[in-house]
This record gives structure tokens, C-alpha cells and sequence, in this order.
């Protein structure tokens, strides 16, 4: 099997002398050609964080060859790392309650092509997006939620996403909180998008509590999901303007745009794994 | 005396029917011209606000008159209003610790008359600033705050301010916390910069707090000083990005701009009679 | 037949004094309350702008009465002047041609209600929006372009226009240029989204032109069409960051959000009588 | 003499396999500690750019040492290369008129520290900057530019620059066009920054044309000057919201906070060595 166009190079390490080095001479004896490349030591933790994309025009290896090759590289320097087709699409499930303006833009920008990602399927504790998701010919897994029986729910939840063989969970306006149990399993692969600008307003209603404070701009944050509420390492965030003229529907009205938009540049950073998270936070290797 | 070009005149009221007309009526009647007008109703409080400007150039009277004229409508609807020449100067005092970013962009402003007051002088609890304000002819009061005698201090900044017949206190990065009394006496006329996006990071080193807790975006948010610390009503807010790649100092670096671009804008909207503060909240009236 | 709850009154007129407190007058003399009111005194032009939300829930006439009782005064101030149901549906037509972003977009504000208006149909040059308006159960018109007989074209999409009875035309990324004789008979209805932050960019391929000039931020603009390409007046734009390493692609890619958000944000205006043309240049009383 | 704490490496070449490789061996041989790096690769050009900082706590040479080990690497990619102590600070002259937001926010960010260079001196047509600058202990050179004899006064400005020895001239809103001579001898050394969002409103007057087209954003721009009027390589630019209720005067002043942000963003770049310019363009490494 040929070696896909272009690939991608991910890793982190305890930082050091050496290492773009080491990997960048590599890279040039197996004939790739960097076209993107990014890097970052980070001072507390001392460690070392780096993406690249290859262009493998002149290589004449497979992509396991050159995973092999740069095995004894990456046990030299102790590196968690990844080499993949810069291509490959994750399987992502789209959570989602009854608010689908999220929804809706993640699969126009699905559809289109504009964000590289298998859509295995949509779950919802809502039957409300059914018929939208149904015209995409996306699976719609309807798993109701019951105050008194969470635990069911979640692990049917938990089955489905399973039986997708899903990468990367999207919690798209899921007005659940996820049991911890499925946080730890999916660390780092479950995105939210909380609909203020953290760490303001944590938890529910968000907008009344704007709205109460009298801010002046309201906002929107994706995270990855810990067993802590909203309080995970973020990854994106933006804000838009308010006044006292707003009341909370229009908040809701003009922040829905925000959310979507965080949202989907956040899932955007991470299907093309420009995000290394480190403690709470997130080193972002922009586009 | 005649009146001058133009008049702003500022009212609350309860809200209730023939306000608007009452008060546009009487203006026609003494051929004044609106030139800016923006009113607002606040549905919680049902408290109906007002703003105008007007032009006076085919007026025949006194400013004394207008407000005569003025007295039994604003009786008859209860109004709080004030109505005076739109040049009027405030009289402002700035008080600065050692930051002087806010400073240096307030004494342009004003100096280039951008910013329409009157600068009775700079109180600061250090002497690094003195020299920049020598320059522009100000006053400079050096007021040291010794830790275990504050009160003598905060006494003789309300003298100075006393002395210096001060309407409005501009608090341009002060690093001390003022005491009630102060804050009652000049309830919604003093100005504080705060170098976070209240609420997040309330109280000392906000830079710091956002640096931990790995937000994408820093900001500033601008005030009047209520008793309790950084929880009086917003005037203006802003932010800018920031990423993985700033440490502290680099926050810092870039929070200074926001931080003096956010008080220059709150502090016009207050020298300008733009803003009310209802409750804990503001309406403002942006230009 | 009783009033809606709120009627919206938008007016202009040459400016002079006493128009405020005539028309206010008028509206507490019939128990209207004021929820909203914006004025604007254009003064190159001495022309007078006026635009009032009234709640109508203490008064007791028909829609038609409160016109009767309007009439007089509009006569004796000479406004162009409507009165209306806040709540009336303006009908719109959505023009397309390939790119679907913005249609998306406004079909899922228009579906969700958050947009206020009837869509009467969509029409394309081409087929490939036509399964996806199907689904909302919107009327899809194929009106093909050919290079040799476009008058033949503009006349059935004029005759499917008038068949629909619209009231405002959007030009939701529409790859062809409406003749002069369509954009005079709808001047002031047709809303156009030009992919630049004019005047830069003028004309076909302004990313490509945008990346030529080696410009940091690219945008996108909203405006009326008029018989001179990209060159009516303007209701909105809005920009967005670019650098070196994007390509006219990925330039593409980031304008596409920002023409989405602008147009629906200029459409809205419009929907909502918020939009006033003088000359070349509008007066917008945003909410 | 021992090498500064950090050294700052900036390269272009013929893009080919094997640079990254090439420079990060030799960095790690000599124990440099990358804390910094940047690449590009122009895909029109078929040129590869390079910024690093290097730590060199662990090197033992100087770095003229560093330059030699360096130099047989530079021929054979056929570099165009500075390697320098990263906190070098580069000789400036700012040349003014009779604006000074721009100078007042410079010489706030030079006397802060803020912005690393040395303030050689500043150059105006006119008296009016003079004792603010003198209070600064910065030279003031007063060169009137006449209309009939513009040469004599830009051969004056030239011999202040020469003999000032300088590096990098700031054109701080001089209202002057500089002959082309000046121009071509400091290619790439001269920043101005223009009063529009370039390529919109070349030219004199931008906020007038600004107003007459009815733009909704007003911005500004920092180029390289060339010898075409504002057509140089676009460094850095950004924009504010306006609108209908806004004449040129409030163009102009919300304008002016736009274009001391920019230019001083423009001017740190180019002190720290970020900016390639590339034909008409520039690579941009943002830190």
C-alpha cells in the first residue's frame, strides 16, 4: 500500500536538546517534505509538543515503514506519538437534545467537506432533529433519558457509541451531564460546547446569569469533557456583543451563533489533532 | 447669560405612558432641535430612561429658563433627570499606583481633548508617575498607603479629592481597594479598570488566574466601584486572544492595551452622561 | 379586526422641529406605548429618520384606524412613512447558484423562526440545492442561465418572482448579475452578500484578488444591488484574520462563515424595517 | 564575548528537502535550546522562510563563532540569513507631523520598554510634537517641506537618518510622500501606517471616502513602504465598527486608536524580525 499523500506527524515529550533534530533529519532522509510544521516547549511541565505534515511525494516507503523507522526515534525520546494519514477521517458521534443550531452547522459542514470527519451517527434523548438527521442518511439513535434511571440511559448510550466504533464524541447542545465513568474513557476525545464564555457562568442557564450580571458580551466555549462540570481544558472560546436593550432570549438568539462557530472550529482543531492537552490545559497548534 | 449651543438633557423616570411625548413636546415648544435621542425601558424595573441632545440655535432663553420650564413635567412623571450645557467639563481626578498604561492613554486623551473633563490632578500612593504628570502642568498628590494604617491614607485622598472638588474618581489600574464610605459618597462616579472579563477572575492577579486556568482570550472590564471588590455594574468590557504559547508576561502585555482602550470608552460614556445604573446593572447609551 | 400586539412605524422626512413630539403626541394620545424608538437626523441630506415598536395593548382601534389617525400628520410633514404588524412576514425569494453556505444558513434561521419571514421559493440556475430545499418543503425553481440568452432567463426568474408575489429578493451567493430593469423595479428589496469588505475587491474572484494583495483579513458584504456591480449601498459587513499560509482555498474557506453571518444579519435588518436609503448609503438602527 | 541569553535566527531560501534537518543538527550540535521556531514555505515562490530563538545556556561560543559554524550551511542552501542577539535593539526614527496618537503611542511603549529599540530621534515638518518629545530626552529635528523645494527638505531628512545611523524609519502619520530614492535605499526599513483598511481608500482623505461610500468598518494599515503610494506589503491591519449616525470627525477619532494599535502591532513584528516580504507580500511569524 502506497503511502497516502501527505501525512501527519503528532508527539510530545520530556523536552530536550535534539529533538526537532532528530525528527526533521529524519524526516529528510526518508524524502518528505514538511509543509506545515509546529512546535512548543512548554515551561512548567518541560515538555515538548509538535505537529507536522509531510508531503510523501518523493518517499518510496509505506506508512508502516515509516512508522518503523521512526519507533527507535520515539522510544529514544520517550514520545507519546502518532503517524497518520493526514487524511484519515475519526468517527464521530453527534450528541444533541432539542437545540440544533449546532447540529445543523456541523452537518452542513460535514456534508459539504468543509470538516474531515465520518459521521457514524447522532444520538439525542430527543426525537426533535430525527427527520433532519434522517434526509443526511446519518443513523439516529433515540435513547430517552430518565431522571430517575440516568444509569440506563447512559449505558445505552455508552453501547451505541461503542457498536459505532466512535473516535471523537460531540456533545452539540447535550443538555446531559455524561457520568464520569464515560469521561475517563473517552478523555480527551469528548468536545462540549458550553454556552458562556468559561469561567464565567458555569452550569445552568448560563445567559440568565449574564443577563443578571449585566456583562456586555456574551460568549461561548468548547471543552473536553472531564468528570467536572465545564471546568475541562478549553480549547476554543469566543464572545459577541450585548447591551442593556437585550433581554435573555435575545442573548440566547445572538449567542447561538457564537456556540456554533466555537464549536466547529474547535471539532475542526481537533479531527486535524492540532490540540495536545496538558493538565487543564490545551497547547492549540492554530491553522 | 445664553444658552449654549447645545444642551444634553438625562432622565429616569417610572415608565409610563406620554413620557416620550410630554418631554419632546415641551422641546418643540421652546424651538429647541433634537439632535441625538435614545430612550429605553427597562422591563424589570418598568423604569423608563431618556437621553437627548439638543440644539439650541433657535432657543431665546436661559439655561436657567429651560430648566424652569422643565421643573413641573419632570415633577409630574418623577423624573431624576439633569439638564446642562453638553461642553460641561467634569472635574476628574486619576489616581495610579505604579502601572501607567491607563494613565498615559487618559493624559492624552485628555490633553489632546479627545476626552472632554477637567483634570484636577493625579493622587497616587507612589512617585513614578510624577514626572509624566509634571510634564502636562497636573497637580500630582503622593499619598503613600503604609499597610497598617490605611484609614490615615483613604482620609487624605477624600481630602485632596474634597479639596479638588472631584465629580468623578477615574481608578486607572489604583492598586488599593477603597474604603465603603469612599465607595458610598461617590456611588456611580468613580471608575474603576478591572484587567480581567468580569466575572471570570475577580480579585488580585486576574492574569495569573487566566494563565491557570487556560483560557483562549484575556480581557478588561470597566465599572463603577461598588463596596464589594469588582462587583459593581459594568460599563464596558473587552478582550483579545491569547494561546498556549504566552506565558504570564505576555498576558499581561496584551491586557495592557485592552485594559486602557476599555476605561478610555467607559470613562467617555460616563464624562458624556451615557450610562444609568440601574440596580447592579447598566444601560448606556453608546454613541 | 384588533390590533396585533405591536405595530412598527417607519418613517422619513425633511428635518425640522417638532416632528418627534407630533408623532409621539400621537402615539400616547391613541395609548400606545413606545417599546422601542430610534431617530436619526442625516445632515448632508436634512432628511429626518424615524423607526418605533408600540405596544398596542392599551389601545382601541383597528390597524387601519391608527393609519387614518397618522395620515394628517405624515401630510403635514410630508413622510414616507408605513405602519404595520411588527409581526408581518415579509415574502422573500432566495436566489442560488452552487455554493450552498448562505442558503443554508438562512434556510435553518428561517425554519427554527429565528429569521421572521415567508419564504415563497428558491431559485437556481442549478440543480444542486434542490434535494435539500425539497426537504423543507420549499418550492425550488430551475431557471438556467445560458451565456447566449440571459434575457431569457432574468425574464422567467422575473415572471417566477411576480408569480410568487416576493417582496424581497436575496441573492444568497447568486453568480449572476440581475439586469438594470429587475434591480430598478426592486430597488431597495434585492440584498446581495459580495464575498470582499468592499470597496476592495470589486467584481469575480475578490479572494483571489485578496490573496494577490497580500491583505490580513478578509471579509464580506451586504448591500442593495443596484444597476452598478458591488456598488449599492451597504447594510453590513464584517472581516475575518487571514495570514501567509492560507491559501485562496482556505481564504474561501474562512470567508464562507463570515458571508453566512453577514447576510443573515443585513437580512434581518431589512426584515425588520431597520434599513433606510439615502442616496447611496443607508441609516441602520440596529437592535 | 559570551553569547547573549538567546539568539535570534531568520532565513530564507530555495525551498528543498533537508533545511529544517540541516539548521535544527547544527542548533543541537552547538547545545542550542530552541525556544521559538517558525517555517513557511511559499508554494508560488517555491521559498522557504525560518524564524528561531535560541536559548544558549548550554553553548560555549561566541557569536561570531556561531555565525562561522553557521555560514557553509547558509552558501549551500544559498541563504539570505541574520543571526543576532535576540534583544538587539534596532535604531529608529520616527518621522510625524502634526497627528501624534501614533507618536504619543509609541514613545508610551519605547519608554515602557515595551517595544525593544532605540529611539534615535524624531523628524517632523512641524513644531507641534516638539517639547513632548524633548521631555522624553529624545532629538527633535524640525524639517519644514515646502512645497516648491520638497528635495532640499527630503535630502535634509535623509542626512538626519544617515547621521543618525539609522536602521528602521516609522512613519508615524507623516504627512509627507517620501521621493523614491529614500524608498529604494531603505526597502523593507520603512513602516507607515495608512488611515484605511488598504487596498480600500488609497490615498489622501481615506475617513472622507469612507464616509462617502458608507462603509460600516473603518480601518488602518501598516505597510512597507514602496515607491507606489500606499501599495507596499501589507504588514499588519485591523478595523473598528461605525455607522450611519457617525460623520467624518467620529471616523476620524474611533479611526485613530485603530491606527496606533496597528502600526505599533506592525513595528513589533518588524523589530523582532517576523517579517519576510515576499514580491508585494509578507510572511508574518505572529507570536
Amino acid at each position: 500500500m502506497p503511502l497516502p499523500p501527505r501525512i501527519l506527524l503528532k508527539l510530545s515529550c520530556p523536552d530536550r536538546i535534539g529533538i526537532v533534530a532528530a525528527v526533521s533529519t529524519l524526516i529528510a532522509e526518508l524524502r518528505g517534505c514538511i509543509v506545515e510544521a509546529q512546535h512548543h516547549s512548554d515551561v512548567s511541565s518541560r515538555r515538548f509538543f509538535m505537529r507536522q505534515v509531510i508531503d510523501t511525494a518523493e518517499m518510496n516507503l509505506t506508512l508502516e515503514q515509516v512508522r518503523e523507522r521512526f519507533r527507535p526515534l520515539a522510544q529514544k525520546f520517550d514520545m507519546d506519538w502518532l503517524l497518520r494519514d493526514e487524511a484519515l477521517k475519526k468517527r464521530v458521534a453527534i450528541l444533541v437534545s432539542k437545540q440544533d443550531h449546532c447540529l445543523n452547522d456541523l452537518l452542513y459542514r460535514w456534508r459539504s467537506g468543509e470538516l474531515n470527519f465520518e459521521l457514524a451517527g447522532v444520538i439525542s434523548n430527543h426525537l426533535d432533529c430525527q427527520s433532519f438527521v434522517a434526509w443526511h442518511g446519518v443513523p439516529y439513535a433515540h435513547i430517552a433519558v430518565q431522571k430517575d434511571d440516568k444509569a440506563a440511559a447512559f449505558a445505552a448510550v455508552r453501547r451505541q457509541i461503542e457498536q459505532w466504533d466512535i473516535d471523537t464524541i460531540v456533545l452539540a447542545r447535550y443538555m446531559q451531564i455524561l457520568p464520569p465513568e464515560l469521561c475517563a474513557v473517552y478523555s480527551g476525545r469528548i468536545i462540549n460546547i458550553h454556552h458562556s464564555f468559561l469561567p464565567s457562568f458555569v452550569g445552568p442557564r448560563p445567559y440568565h446569569q449574564a443577563f443578571e450580571r449585566g456583562v456586555k458580551w456574551v460568549g461561548a466555549t468548547s471543552h473536553y469533557v472531564t468528570a467536572e462540570l465545564d471546568a475541562g481544558p478549553i480549547i476554543e472560546q469566543d464572545a459577541t456583543r450585548t447591551h442593556h436593550a437585550h433581554d435573555v432570549e435575545q442573548m440566547i438568539r445572538i449567542g447561538r451563533d457564537v456556540e456554533a462557530a466555537v464549536l466547529a472550529r474547535a471539532l475542526r482543531l481537533h479531527l486535524e489533532d492540532r490540540v495536545f492537552v496538558i493538565g487543564n490545559k490545551t497547547v492549540v497548534f492554530a491553522a
